[in-house]
């Protein structure tokens, strides 16, 4: 048995603040990958669903769901980022900066930009900035997260401390319009609500209604269309309690197809601000979600407006929509919590 | 928390006669729903499976099968016309006009052409004729469908009641056959059987033999593909049984697609007559099917005829194609009772 | 009910040697096959994963995965051959000959190579050559293979034994190499692993150490793909234990799919040599894989190797990577052991 052929993952030793990792397997984007999005989630939002819709607000050809091309993008860096990872701390100034349609083919580089050991000494904190492009090297989408490391030895030297700024949120100036979107002609009807920009107001909260109850198969199916190889997603003796955990990522897109009923307009993600994973998610919980506005702006295109969204997803239905309890904790039930940034018509 | 938001469905007091209801969310379909439809259901019918044999009978680019194009157009309904449904009662005048071929988009249009409220005063009976319709405004699918729905309030006064005059059957002379089917060189050894339309006689009836054991992830995804909304099929929490309902197509399709063995030459659907989903059916039932000729029909195609078969789906194997009891009720275990004309071969 | 319309499949006494099946449902395979492909097995070799990719090394347009090939042509030889299968005892000589891309159409037709009655008298071992062709009657894929069936009667009388001459594994210089394929300007990092040719080393085994636990709903979806009819897989009425048996190649594309973490660049399967279904599969097990390798090979194909290997599927993790005991019988856990050629950049 040669244990040098395969991939043990990198521990925090391995990070360097300034290195650069091309990570492995391009991936081409297919009409399999949308429908197969289709299957799992229950996403309705018109532009990804119909060419027709899509080209009548500039966008063709037809782009897949920008969650796609996250997790797709996403994956790629967990075989060399945290495959030994504790825990997924963060994201943050992540923009969607190009659509993505079918044939095109995904890459992904990282640059770590931070590192800082726990003071247990066994573990770190590895800062990344991913950009993911596609084959004509247009960065389609990039981000930073962090992520809690194992060291492979508690008898390791700890690195230098750096912890890079990142914004609380991406500015809307510094959203990114696809080429060519305009949405002056938008069909609210066609696309299932009437609620533009001005419907919404800052403060306001929407309880999706719907829930889905999860199940291990689709997970997984999921989780591996985005060639994510985390081992608790998959093997049941992975984990002492002997349940796969579903990948945070699922729960994310999930979260967003069920805001449809509420947010039908919110059709593009334009960025991703802040997430935070606050609870696992396994199979049989019923997930649903709920919505605040955060903030609301007017962007240099034609009728197109942006909302800063809260996204929770909790297991079972919380028509409270209760985000913390009186003690500042996230309350019992929540699983995500995520500040992005959606564009919709004014 | 705003409820004005999101989509609480219609009750019976907000249909009325001659209303139009242009649905949401027109959707592309793709390569990706044929192998998906694939996946879920044992399909092997020649012509949706093989673009070579669909181009030597006529049919070229690739047409997908029916059924898909029926569930994406029959699930933009539901949350306009069923999302408070106590039952789906019936269907009726289900043509098939024009072939569905991947990079079409579809779009539903209901008009309500009846309304009967029940003595009970608590719900009431909706029909409505629907049209699916592609990106050249070409007629893809029509029919009609009645369902029982709740009232917002008992004390609503009852509408005047209207009930449509509905055919028991869509006339041979009626049914649409695709431009340019022309079975005159059809391959019996690629398609699977040797029958053509005049080895098939009224009054016969076929065992299909297989049957395939239901799980909640695969009727999950593919009453998604079809966006079709309806809680009870997603969310253990909508049942005092704490099951998921498998969605009534679902069982259409596994129906249908098992009828292969015996009907292996019935490649088309053209017209669905009438439709009763007798019982409900959950994860873990085994379903089979059996089929009795009603009707036969040569059409005006060259080598095209016509079966109008009953095909029935039931909760385990039933060799004796029993479909009701002596008291005239639907036997224990069957499930689905469907009539539908299919283009065979002459 | 007529039994007369349905397939019972073939018994013993059916077959001839000599005999030649053109198996029914020529299938089309899309992008949605490896959509699928890729929801269903952990892959990401990186040239049936990127179009880019494989179009650096000579591929274009992108084929897919091989091994859908051969399951598509694998299961139409199912209805015909093995649907009364006792068991399949093996698999000889199958060389892919030519890459199957999105459009192409295959078909398979079967020679019955040898017949050898049991001495029990109820049953018989079938050996057959299967050929599948696509739309430009290339040959993609050939095989034999020899499964034991059941006779229909015991009465009837043995025929003459014909036992075939196969190989015991395909010669190097038998390999069929892609026309265009180039491996000289092939890029380990875009491809996972830096590991050529002459990294490894005859007697080498490698432990995978990822694993998978299987669900019904995942083994299911993927054999209907293939349109694999055998009904033990679907119906927890056809076994006495209620359990639903995954198709064994549904562990030969799992188990591939594992060792790209140590064969990141064994790119493509050439050849299958041998293969055993050493035990059954069934939801809830947990597969994982450890290679041998059992030969290597120059080709004559700009920077082309390749790389016999023993590919070991085990129900649980087994880290001392044993195949047999001191009896000489698979050890406990082992559930499939295939030999295959793959080819690796020199």
């Amino acid at each position: 048995m040669s244990a040098a052929k395969t991939n043990a993952g990198n521990f925090f030793e391995d990070f360097t603040v300034g290195q650069v990792i091309e990570h492995a397997t391009p991936r081409t984007i297919t009409e399999g990958d949308r429908a197969l999005y289709g299957a799992i989630y229950p996403t309705r939002f018109a532009v990804p669903s119909s060419a027709e819709f899509a080209a009548s607000v500039g966008l063709s050809p037809h782009p897949v769901e920008e969650l796609i091309g996250f997790h797709v993008a996403f994956g790629k860096t967990v075989p060399d980022v945290s495959l030994n990872a504790v825990a997924n701390l963060g994201y943050a100034e992540c923009r969607f900066r190009s659509p993505v349609v079918p044939g095109d083919t995904l890459r992904t580089r990282s640059e770590v930009i931070g590192l800082k050991e726990n003071s247990n000494g066994r573990t770190g904190v590895v800062w990344v900035r991913s950009t993911a492009t596609n084959q004509r090297e247009e960065v389609a989408i990039d981000w930073a997260r962090w992520v809690m490391v194992h060291k492979r030895s508690a008898d390791s030297p700890a690195p230098e401390t750096v912890v890079p700024s990142l914004a609380d949120a991406v500015a809307p100036d510094d959203l990114v319009v696809p080429a060519g979107l305009d949405f002056t002609a938008y069909d609210t009807a066609a696309a299932g609500e009437p609620h533009r920009l001005g419907d919404y107001e800052v403060g306001e909260r929407i309880d999706h209604v719907d829930g889905v109850t999860l199940t291990d198969a689709e997970h997984m199916m999921a989780t591996r269309l985005w060639q994510n190889t985390a081992k608790v997603h998959f093997n049941t003796d992975a984990r002492p309690d002997g349940r796969r955990l579903v990948y945070g990522g699922h729960v994310i897109s999930l979260a967003r197809a069920l805001s449809f009923n509420g947010l039908a307009n919110a059709q593009l993600v334009a960025a991703i601000n802040a997430g935070a994973h606050v609870a696992p998610a396994f199979a049989g919980d019923t997930v649903h979600a709920w919505s605040e506005v955060l903030d609301t702006a007017e962007l240099d295109a034609p009728g197109v407006g942006a909302l800063r969204l809260r996204l929770v997803a909790t297991r079972g239905r919380d028509e409270s929509t209760t985000l913390r309890g009186e003690d500042g904790k996230y309350a019992d039930g929540v699983l995500l919590d995520l500040d992005y940034w959606a564009l919709v018509p004014r």
